[in-house]
């Protein structure tokens, strides 16, 4: 195939993550993740061997609306052609919903200025077997209105070093939430979190502190001291991974 | 276990139909069905081997979320327990909303009198991974209007002999349509329909022959023409199973 002159090609995706590794590749190159199989399918459309980066490194289970990815080619294919030859080989659990071709300096993840996840909660008595992939679910009656008090505690440039689970490189713990929703609609629970970043496991642990306050075993006025703290044992259990979905990443103009 | 008076129990049951073929015992053992998976918990539950009785026997990767199914048991479990002890044995895509004793004459295909079919088509450009056991992707635009239009010809009591794929024993293909609902909401367009019994394939056969309304190669206006010649060839293909879903059955009170 010919080739042209270098493209960073930016690629917007959505998948189900239930059945990968995560997004990031393993040690084991044998465990199924979005890289290694988003890779395999850009190496099969342009010929050559490429190295994605990502906005945000799902775990394991975690899902994603509107990942973001860039990878650098010389492959000669149209960038409007990208969309529908990568579908085209893809596994139906992945979908490249958009490709356009960005300034070469742009990074997926260093460029980004601000990410969302959304945390779903089934709250109905029986776990429904429609979104059992893609919710917590979570029997006990939770109290929204304690839940919605207790996020606005979480709103603002604080440390959540309680909300970080250890292990990660971070060199601040310092982040900026611009915004913490909790919405309830016939029993299914959403958290969306807008921030300037995220660290290890934040949402997980923001959403499973929240959950202790929902099921009343915390006060949401205990929410300041546990900032405070800045020490993970004083916030609650890391949420399950299959309710978090990363639903957008925002950039500056490129 | 100590045996008491045999008790009709009656289940409300919501599956998801992907991974099964279809709810009745196929002539191959090896095939999972609904029916299969279900008395095998049953007989793990109540020891001793019953046969369960379905209001609807949808197709493989048909899904439902008020499936009705009785059976007679002289197993001692209180009616009550029923719910938690099935649930704890049974795979994660199929749950048991209800259980209840009936009269010993109730069955559960027999004795419903309504049955509701909703069918989900996914007319965004892309097919989302959330959506693609649930609905049927249509990627050309569809026109809500003009299916709203040839829906209302189907709403009556008249013979659907037109939507009936061969190999059913239905005695006759008169059947009434209480409603038939065409809803689009951000590009997931439903089909809602309500009638008091449904021949082979009838709700896929009415949605692939609306489908093409909505894609203008049918006027709606050539529905009452298709109804009158009472015969499959007239009207419109199959729509996938996937985007079947089993929504409710009614009973008298028993």
């Amino acid at each position: 195939m010919s080739r042209t002159q270098e493209r960073n090609i930016r690629l917007l995706l959505e998948y189900d993550g239930t059945a990968y590794h995560g997004f990031q590749d393993q040690a084991d190159p044998s465990l199924p993740t979005i890289q290694s199989t988003l890779e395999a399918a850009i190496a099969q459309i342009c010929h050559e061997k490429v190295r994605i980066q990502a906005a945000g490194r799902t775990d394991a289970g975690v899902h994603a609306l509107g990942q973001v990815v860039n990878f650098h080619t010389r492959a000669s294919i149209p960038t409007d052609r990208f969309v529908p030859a990568l579908n085209s080989v893809l596994p139906d659990d992945i979908l490249v919903k958009r490709a356009e071709a960005v300034s070469p300096s742009f990074h997926a993840r260093f460029d980004a200025t601000a990410k969302t996840y959304r945390y779903t909660v089934d709250n109905r008595p029986l776990p429904s077997v429609f979104t059992r992939r893609y919710a917590y679910h979570v029997s006990q009656p939770l109290d929204v209105e304690s839940m919605e008090k207790a996020a606005a505690y979480l709103v603002g440039t604080m440390d959540f070093a309680s909300f970080q689970t250890s292990g990660s490189s971070a060199r601040t713990s310092v982040r900026t939430v611009y915004s913490l929703e909790v919405e309830a609609c016939e029993g299914i629970i959403t958290f969306q979190v807008r921030a300037n970043g995220f660290l290890y496991n934040m949402v997980r642990n923001i959403v499973g502190t929240l959950l202790e306050v929902g099921k009343g075993k915390l006060e949401a006025e205990a929410i300041p001291a546990i900032v405070a703290a800045a020490d993970r044992k004083y916030a609650g259990p890391t949420a399950p991974a299959h309710g978090l979905c990363l639903v957008s990443v925002e950039y500056e103009e490129t």
